[in-house]
């Protein structure tokens, strides 16, 4: 199973409308890949918000409409802020049947939206127990952010520290939301509160873009990454229901099981790409994925262990803070970094000796979570 | 590949709310299959309009939140009318993985609603070509029908003919929507336009309710019913794409791979549920799936073929029109009733002899197409 081809767009404020985001990351992948649109036999798309926010469903037939002539099995994958990683999931599995399968995530969230964005992402939440009590996701992370600071003893400098890493290497992502945004820590530091302990600089941004990725079945080029594995696992959706808030449980059982199917350890990896789309998400994923134990985050990041020159580069391409967060499109950015990353095309960003990279994408507040690890032909 | 189980809740104006549905239909599956709720490694989650109507997406999370203690794999496909169809197609793929797969559609569509379903329906539509211009799906078929109709000299007389069948058929099924309401041809006749030439019997309800099937990679009962073929491909999805409007490519090429999977021809056909939507898909339907040549389907229709005493008896349960049409759940009703016939376990409205049966599922204006063959082990 291998990355055949990559293509996405810029992600921020666009002018682009859903299908054209998408064409212009199906077009991208395709001429990455070297192989032809007819190539393609089966194709996921991937999306969050296409009814509530843009009134357009039935996204499956909206892409076909996109390409010439073409007869395939396509269908639209949803589960929330994880679903294009569980699109790719599902196309390795589908790679016993297909030779070449595209996967597409697209969201448009910034202009020409038939509601508030911040109302139609609550929609991941619990609407009876967690939203009808004002959990939108500012405030359920606030609370798990609240939990784990008084835990562990951290403070808010910590989250400071990650918001930085990120706006630093979307310095360097020339597709990045925030590239060459000049942030200081003053900046981040004195920005409005959004839901204590957290901040502006806290919260990922609402972005449009789409991010395309081609997998086969067989190495078709010299520039192919291979899928060591993918793996997925649910949990419940509301709050209510966790024991412990410091910790996703959905994301330790998708780790584990990744680790194992790829006899990959945690310290085989080179380059790391997490989902913050809250600061203190950041901290609680290197201790799931068991980078660190439990409470000891804070350290390897201080210590500068996962900025671009330590030991564990994460989010070299700015993560969900400054490359941005087009929801559907999320896991396969993710995905497009570490690839880039591999094939040593990342440019200005690139991390030297890159062999095997991760993503950790998750879903609500762990509702949902996916681990994908790649590494070198 | 067998389906092991199935699960329904009665469809129509129902006080439930929509993960109380889905529990329904899972439980009601669980109990039919003599499996336990641990032996499903997998769950695929049917939905349409989730996000729009009822404010709730991430419906993967929510079905885990119903089940004790569960962390596998599932996620949400959302293809339109035909999104538990694609789902049921997606879990015979995913056997290669799992043993026992659980697909469950479910739709909340008549109370409790965040906005119009007539207008949330349409998202279905080509927002930017079709819905514009006025093509919500109610005009969107009856422009079909004036060409078809025209085309091939009928009358609306033909479309009252399976408006009544279909709600006769409805009044042996205790789980219909309209079961057990009495129709007559001059009701149907006499009842308000909606878009000229389809009147309000032409037109599927609105309809609450819930399905779930439970498939698996052995065979696990008696009364397990073989998955000889399921197919789906994708056109494009506006109508101002297609060359014709009286006949879906998607269909076409849908059963012809499936016959030709299956080895299955027409007439070994003895059971068959077509997407009715609108009275009009019926003969579009008989068409399309090879049961006669183009142009001819009122004849057999005329005639009874496709009465539950003729030939080929067509949507046993009352099809879209009166069984009703909560979308999501909407193909997998389809299945369960073939199953049900094929098991022998219709009561009133069992066929005899039914060792096979097909099922028919649209998205849209045939932007998307499934098609099913189930047949006895």
């Amino acid at each position: 199973m291998y990355i055949t081809g990559i293509g996405r767009t810029k992600f921020g404020n666009l002018s682009e409308s859903l299908p054209e985001l998408a064409y212009e990351a199906i077009y991208a992948s395709i001429i990455d890949s070297n192989l032809s649109i007819k190539d393609i036999d089966c194709i996921i798309v991937s999306n969050f918000l296409g009814g509530p926010l843009n009134g357009q469903l039935q996204l499956n037939s909206m892409v076909a409409s996109l390409l010439p002539d073409i007869h395939i099995p396509i269908f639209r994958i949803e589960t929330a802020c994880a679903s294009s990683s569980i699109a790719l999931n599902q196309s390795i599995a589908l790679l016993h049947n297909f030779n070449n399968i595209m996967v597409v995530g697209v969201e448009k969230m910034t202009s020409d939206l038939m509601m508030g964005p911040t109302e139609a992402i609550a929609m991941a939440a619990d609407k009876e127990f967690d939203l009808s009590n004002g959990l939108i996701f500012p405030a359920s992370y606030a609370l798990i952010a609240q939990q784990y600071m008084r835990r562990y003893g951290i403070s808010h400098d910590v989250l400071e520290r990650v918001s930085y890493i990120n706006h630093k290497n979307a310095n360097l992502n020339p597709f990045a939301h925030f590239y060459h945004k000049d942030v200081t820590i003053e900046m981040i530091k004195n920005s409005p509160m959004v839901a204590s302990p957290l901040n502006l600089f806290d919260c990922s941004p609402l972005s449009d873009g789409a991010v395309s990725v081609i997998v086969s079945n067989q190495k078709r080029s010299d520039r192919a990454v291979k899928i060591l594995s993918s793996n997925f696992v649910t949990d419940s959706i509301s709050l209510t229901q966790r024991k412990d808030l410091t910790s996703f449980k959905a994301v330790k059982i998708a780790s584990k099981n990744a680790y194992k199917e790829s006899a990959v350890s945690p310290r085989d990896v080179d380059v790391l790409e997490v989902h913050d789309c809250f600061t203190i998400s950041e901290l609680i994923a290197l201790e799931d994925l068991n980078f660190c134990k439990s409470g000891q985050a804070s350290q390897l990041i201080c210590e500068g262990y996962t900025s671009r020159n330590g030991e564990l580069p994460v989010n070299t391409d700015g993560g969900l803070k400054a490359n941005g967060h087009p929801i559907g499109a999320t896991g396969l950015a993710q995905i497009y970094e570490v690839v880039t990353q591999i094939r040593g095309e990342a440019d200005e960003r690139q991390i030297d000796g890159v062999e095997m990279g991760m993503t950790h994408n998750v879903g609500g507040v762990g509702g949902t979570a996916a681990v994908t690890i790649l590494g070198m032909v």
